[in-house]
């Protein structure tokens, strides 16, 4: 019996890779099968970084749902929709502006981090000092009992359990305190090494064809220490090899492991092997993916009706705050 | 013909005094005759201060409207609504907030102001902070060409043009910037010579009865250097006779002037001419509000159709809006 409920939203940046699925997309699928999930493009959260280059943001969307759908989200089972096409979003996130001390969010770890860092980005509005705020309203907008998060979110979901409690010690008890549902998220690395990214140029796509992903696998850097075909490897130190563990079974691993400590096997036929058993295991979802984009009226369709059914729950919640504010 | 939109709103503090009646509402009378108005109640703002106390806030919204309507605000000539019923002030509000720098919010002289001065309250939120952001949403997602506004909102105002030019700037014209319609505040005194105001406890307020308004009139502060009756008074030094100004006749004020000034009239019988004069001009109003006040279903209405209208107006802003951040 499904009687908890999760929520979760990933920001559109276009075609996911690897790194989102294994990170994200995988644990989504999971969590479908449990729990009643909401699922959504958090276009309005893309701003709070993105304010002065939102083009694109519009097919990046739609290229991001169409992976959802491709590699399993069920829009029978989960709401899949986005996140300014249900206004009480917003109008959550108004109400709680009012009850969020400032400085809650001037101690938010991230909010300093990101400013020292990003320095090419404008991190000095007001939204974006907000976001945590936003975030709790996504949340907590449809009463959701857990939140799937990685380690280094844990401290946003602790402000957004101190926003809800403060809403429910000034105006009675109205939303429960979401718990996080912590994900272990293997960190998939790219093709050279450095995390993978689609702004580092190292990624893999769920959406790449085969020919791409065989070319891209074979381009991956290996064991630095093995200059030659003859000397002995270390897949513990290979880039490629982190990929094997997630692509080549078990057994035939093993096998790997062994051949390369022995030079029995080159970096070349190795990654075919890689590349072939990450094209098989892909290939029925990019062909669903070919097929659903095709169809852009089916997203459409998908999206609208998700956005219908956010907004009636979310609207069920806004009722309640309503009546709790006395508005 | 009707080519300029004006927004306005009044914080819902219940019960209209006379202060509010010549500071806002026979202005907002004025401009209705002119210009397509949108009236509303600002329950969102109320919480930027108001948040720990919102006890009531439903009985003065309806208070206050019914005083609107009463005193000739006309629901067929201008949109009156409820803010927190148009969800697009939120949506608004929330795109704004992302293009907002903290800065422009941290130099708004009222905030700091307010935050020295209110020390009894909680100004610390997130939500005050950003209040003129809500305030740039209110009146821009009407593409309003004027707002009435006094002379100490000037600041506010151009906050407002100042984050539309941003807007324009960065996503292309969608609004027009605002522009002042510096009103005439008279300013009116209570019952002891201060401002009126609810919370002095000296106010006479629209919907009195003729005798609540007869006693408070001849409770009301004189000339402080006229102690006997037979003393010569002075009308410019006089709390009482600033309310002569709006309500007495000409003639009858300058009758009065004389006989004051050589104690031919007694400031008991001055002040009956005052409560008079008062109660005549007030009693077709206050006797529309009491009939209004039996039909609660006929206030029902009006905000019900002015939040359709309103949204109707608003939902068209943010499409454009959409269509101009391409989300
Ligand atoms: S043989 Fe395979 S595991 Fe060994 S270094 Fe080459 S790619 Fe890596
Ligand atoms: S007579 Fe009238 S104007 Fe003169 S002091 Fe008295 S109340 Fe004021």
């Amino acid at each position: 019996m499904k009687n908890k409920r999760i929520v979760s939203g990933m920001r559109p940046t276009g075609k996911l890779h690897l790194g989102h699925y294994h990170g994200v997309l995988s644990n989504w699928l999971e969590l479908q099968q449990e729990f009643e999930c909401f699922f959504f493009a958090a276009d309005w959260h893309s701003l709070t970084t993105e304010y002065a280059n939102t083009e694109g943001i519009r097919d990046n969307i739609r290229d991001m749902v169409l992976d959802w759908l491709a590699f399993g989200i069920d829009p029978d089972k989960s709401t899949v929709f986005i996140q300014s096409q249900v206004p009480q979003h917003a109008e959550l996130n108004l109400v709680l502006s009012m009850i969020t001390p400032v400085s809650w969010l001037e101690r938010n770890p991230t909010y300093k981090e990101m400013q020292e860092n990003l320095t090419t980005k404008d991190l000095s509005t007001f939204g974006f000092l907000g976001y945590p705020v936003l975030m709790a309203a996504d949340i907590i907008v449809y009463k959701a009992a857990r939140v799937p998060v990685g380690q280094d979110q844990i401290p946003h979901l602790e402000l957004t359990r101190e926003i809800a409690r403060r809403f429910n010690y000034l105006y009675g008890e109205v939303f429960p305190e979401p718990s996080a549902l912590l994900t272990e998220t293997p960190k998939v690395v790219g093709l050279d090494g450095r995390k993978m990214s689609k702004s580092y140029g190292n990624a893999i796509f769920l959406s790449d064809t085969a020919e791409e992903t065989r070319k891209k696998v074979m381009s991956m850097v290996t064991d630095a220490q093995r200059p030659l075909r003859s000397d002995p490897g270390e897949p513990d130190r290979c880039v490629a090899f982190t990929l094997h563990s997630l692509y080549v079974p078990e057994e035939k691993r093993s096998e790997i492991v062994s051949a390369c400590r022995s030079a029995q096997i080159g970096c070349v036929d190795c990654k075919k092997i890689l590349a072939q058993c990450m094209i098989d295991t892909l290939a029925p979802f990019r062909s669903r993916r070919e097929e659903l984009s095709e169809k852009p009226d089916l997203i459409d369709e998908v999206l609208a009706n998700g956005a219908v059914k956010a907004a009636e729950e979310a609207g069920k919640t806004m009722t309640d705050v309503r009546a709790a504010l006395k508005v």
